[in-house]
């Protein structure tokens, strides 16, 4: 079992990354002091319901934990404020007090969408993360939680710190083989951004990962959410550092909207957006080997590297308009300048954006 | 003019009292740093907006700055899911981005509903309170955001701390006489929980603060943010001691709902609520000047000490189930042992409050 420390002074909490955790879940809410009488708020998706909620509400209940859950339809469009304002309303109706905590199973979106009915109920309730995908190392660190709206993703959110993050790597193993490589993305992201070892490792082991080999899977996530740790520490409101986080994510999230978030997985949007920002790297002076080495690993990792041709390129680019990270007229943009290091440039221009959004229909 | 400093480490921030503010609003914004690229998004409601939103806007427009209006029904009834989702629409098409700043032009509702869009937006922007009422003097102190659910009061919210609260008392000069008096419930509770000599000046200066005496309408508001503030500071989020705030507000709270938010204004649920807790201390063992001293401040001032009869007691209990202050199956209550201290009841029977429930419909 791997342990890492999230430092956020009063708000640091543990991450636990290990083969069979669920087991013992019962005992790490013990060690946390988790309230018995106060209910705890299961929030899962139709995917990862059936595989692994009975089994945590059984074990939870077995150490004296009252439990309530909600299912919700997996996929993008829960993480809606639809669904979030039907989640407080069960959460009332099942008498969740200050005392309760509200506990996401499954990937992103139960994270996100969970966390924020945890940040939001009664102004902040305690908040504990079951990631059941790769991806959801990403999410599960930096507390951000949030839910879209239809003109933007992630528009409607809180900085809200999980109480303890709880990785079993058995829940991994029936991970379809697509979203094994989307979780990679950002895995590779954590080593471009901050760690060129790190990329060496995943060039050498992507094998291993794509087969889910437990000690490689457990070592990366343990180094993804090492990086994202270092950053955040650092950084916890995204005033400046954190922003290095997005790599690849400005015309990721554009990729996304404009695929109608059904399209693209989220891993392969920002594997696209990342050799995007490869090729404005090396555009502005970085050595060629950054595209060429960004480009193989995420190829190894099973990712796409073109931007589907029939995405249109105006609604790409109104798209990033409405993104967060466009400030005051100007575009911020996350580039390498070598592998493992990487550079905020605050005043791209949409034409050399553009440029590169057409360049990426032709990558192969 | 009056200022008046909330110590919050990194979020602290001043509280302006004074008499034609407004017309200097400008240069105060320019004073904070806020951003004249980013549009300012002032959000007032239908009561408000005629009379002080085109003064505020020509006078920010005249000093270089963007701004983008909304205004929303007034009322209770405007603190809903919906409004803030229409709101967060409005931002995202007038292109609010991370240096916009949300400013609040009215009171309590105005205040919770704008600075739950600011919490939410982007996870959060700057936030600026321009209270136009009295009552709002207690919401603008504390950070506390929130939207109401059709089950309970202020249940989806968040911390969010202004950058600045601007209170001009010339907007004080129209208020409704109802309104003046449902506001000084708040301006007596700080005096009730926190310091006697101010209990006595206000029992000396109603009738001075019920015909807006400008000199004695600064003292009063700098006093309440100050008690206010004195405890805020000190328990950020709500952990123990800021629960004093909630000083006849559970029954309060209970009370509004019952009587679905439109026939008891919320100053005068509470003063109903400040008496029942008065009989609630003395009942304990506190002395019975406890109750007679806060039922005449509350009458000097033209409040309600008599819970309306056709309020049902069994549908008033239900509602006091779900606030949350209802911890692990306790009611917490806030009881007075003298004028100006009160202790925190974490053990109140449900009993005992039905028959002071029963007992305020015989107040007179």
């Amino acid at each position: 079992m791997r342990e890492l420390t999230i430092d956020l002074g009063d708000r640091s909490y543990p991450i636990y990354i290990g083969e069979g955790l669920l087991d013992q879940i019962a005992s790490y809410f013990d060690k946390h002091g988790l309230s018995k009488k106060s209910p705890l708020f299961i929030v899962s998706d139709s995917n990862v319901a059936p595989r692994f909620l009975p089994k945590v509400q059984q074990k939870l209940e077995e150490g004296g934990y009252r439990v309530v859950t909600a299912v919700v339809p997996s996929g993008e469009s829960s993480k809606s404020l639809a669904q979030f304002e039907q989640l407080i309303t069960e959460a009332l109706q099942a008498g969740l007090d200050r005392n309760s905590a509200v506990i996401a199973l499954g990937g992103g979106v139960v994270g996100d969408l969970a966390g924020y009915v945890a940040a939001a109920y009664m102004r902040g309730i305690r908040f504990i993360q079951i990631p059941t995908t790769i991806l959801a190392h990403d999410s599960s660190v930096g507390g951000k939680v949030a839910v879209n709206h239809p003109l933007a993703k992630n528009i409607i959110g809180a900085f809200h710190q999980p109480e303890m993050v709880f990785y079993d790597l058995a829940t991994l193993q029936t991970l379809p083989e697509r979203e094994v490589k989307s979780g990679l993305a950002e895995v590779v992201k954590h080593g471009l951004i901050w760690d060129t070892e790190f990329v060496d490792w995943i060039d050498a082991h992507a094998d291993k990962l794509l087969a889910l080999d437990a000690e490689a899977l457990g070592y990366a996530l343990y180094k993804g959410c090492s990086v994202k740790a270092a950053v955040v520490s650092q950084d916890e409101r995204e005033n400046d550092l954190r922003a290095i986080l997005n790599l690849g994510h400005t015309i990721g999230h554009a990729l996304e909207a404009v695929a109608n978030y059904n399209e693209l997985q989220h891993g392969e949007a920002i594997s696209i957006g990342m050799v995007g920002s490869a090729i404005l790297g090396v555009e502005l002076g970085a050595p060629q080997e950054v595209y060429e080495v960004t480009k193989r690993v995420l190829q190894r990792c099973g990712l796409p590297v073109r931007l589907p041709e029939h995405l249109d390129t105006d609604e790409i680019m109104e798209a990033m308009m409405h993104d967060k990270k466009f400030k005051e007229g100007h575009m911020v943009y996350i580039i390498p300048t070598a592998i493992g290091k990487v550079e905020i440039n605050k005043a791209m221009s949409a034409e050399r954006v553009r440029a590169v959004v057409e360049q990426l229909k032709k990558e192969g």
